[in-house]
């Protein structure tokens, strides 16, 4: 594992900081290092499908969020980072009070890079795996509208 | 197209009532049929990324759920259903003032229903393919904790 | 549907020449377009698994290819294409004496393309969908080993 | 890891021996354990695509055979697998003079179980990560033309 530069970090943060999605979700970024992020947050109403458990989606949007900064640490400074895709596999239903979703960099590239997540709910002090992710994420420089975070 | 009798219509209604993702996007459901269901919603700051477009999770989100309630037309009347797995590709930023997310089934099953997502989103009056979702849904019956919605 | 010119189905029908996985599937090229290609093959004992139904991984080898060709057909000339990743559900056993795979553009882009792919079993004259596909491909120029085809 | 037992283990090489794709492939199961298969073959040119490297259908032949072999050997022995879907990232051409598929059980359940695969190229002496995958599978008892394989 290696520390990122605190020029590398701020950008990460800044760019969370940026995500409205973030902040609906309660979310916080507690770790980042390079070709690394993770994303805790609380169970909450609002992110609740029909049986009380956290919504595929709404864990989707926590791992993909981990994979995209756990990409965008390894990307040149001035490029932004665009999901082209992702599959989530629901591995058990997401029960708990709290949750953490941690990406990683399987694949650096220059254009492509690819990210893998686990999600894990934390019951009652219990840890479990509740969700597995690949994302595919680009790297862009110089478009229009896609900001370097 | 065959209309949902009122029962069944219902079932899907309540049961997209009690998901507090949904009430978190703003979304209604727009549109139910025997294998199909319609989801739209607006641009809100809380489900952004940080260029501003919607976050492919929350995308990811809606989607899931059209795709959910196309599945569970289909489904026994006592019967609830849970996603296993979805894949999302990302066809351009989602950027607009509101999205329309349609789910129809691809192949029904005693057990496993597959269903097929797209997204478009309105920008100023033009309608835009965003994003596609393959999803895989299980029918679950007698299962504590997971009503049959 | 817009038909091809011929230097563009030429070079496509000279990428399928070169994939040997193509010949050992005995597949056919059927039907080029913009945006489209159709692949064909029977049943062989070589291709099954241990139930005598094709093997998911060569019904996704000949998807893939569809997939493939129907993005490269919308590439520039000068173009390589690499599959980036494909996702592909088994809807129901592939079981038949011919098989007919079917690839369509969703997404053109400049650099990434998606699309998406069917493939049909034909038994006793009854023909029935047995896969879905979304492949995610990249238009390469300029790489050494990745010739325009 | 834990050793299977020598019927347990039986079972899954009787049902490689069944697939006609591993003949193909000119695979061989070169390790088997609980939850965990592994999948050797080597280049030839009715495998490839049109740069000469392992057409990634192919590679996904190897990866979900290893998948499914990983998930059957956790299955009760009066059980089949199916694989419902898979999702193949190809993270570099599959250059090389023979491949490792890798097969292992991310979770098991009664009737869905979820297994990861990875693929490595051995090129000139040097191993290389080329492809990842994420596949479904499904137990099945019971069904007409599925036998316990």
């Amino acid at each position: 594992m290696t520390v990122l530069d605190s020029a590398a970090e701020q950008r990460l943060r800044e760019s969370f900081a940026r995500q409205g999605a973030m902040a609906t979700l309660g979310a916080r970024l507690t770790h980042v290092a390079h070709g690394q992020a993770h994303i805790c947050f609380d169970w909450a109403p609002g992110l609740s499908q029909q049986h009380g458990f956290i919504h595929a989606g709404m864990m989707a949007t926590a791992l993909d969020s981990a994979c995209g900064y756990a990409g965008l640490s390894v990307m040149p400074l001035d490029a932004g980072v665009l999901s082209i895709e992702f599959k989530i596999n629901l591995l058990a239903p997401a029960k708990g009070q709290s949750f953490r979703c941690e990406g990683v960099v399987l694949k650096p590239g220059r254009t492509i890079v690819v990210a893998e997540g686990r999600a894990y709910a934390i019951d009652d002090g219990q840890e479990k795996l509740v969700a597995s992710m690949t994302c595919t994420l680009m790297a862009v420089q110089g478009r229009p509208g896609v900001a370097a975070l």
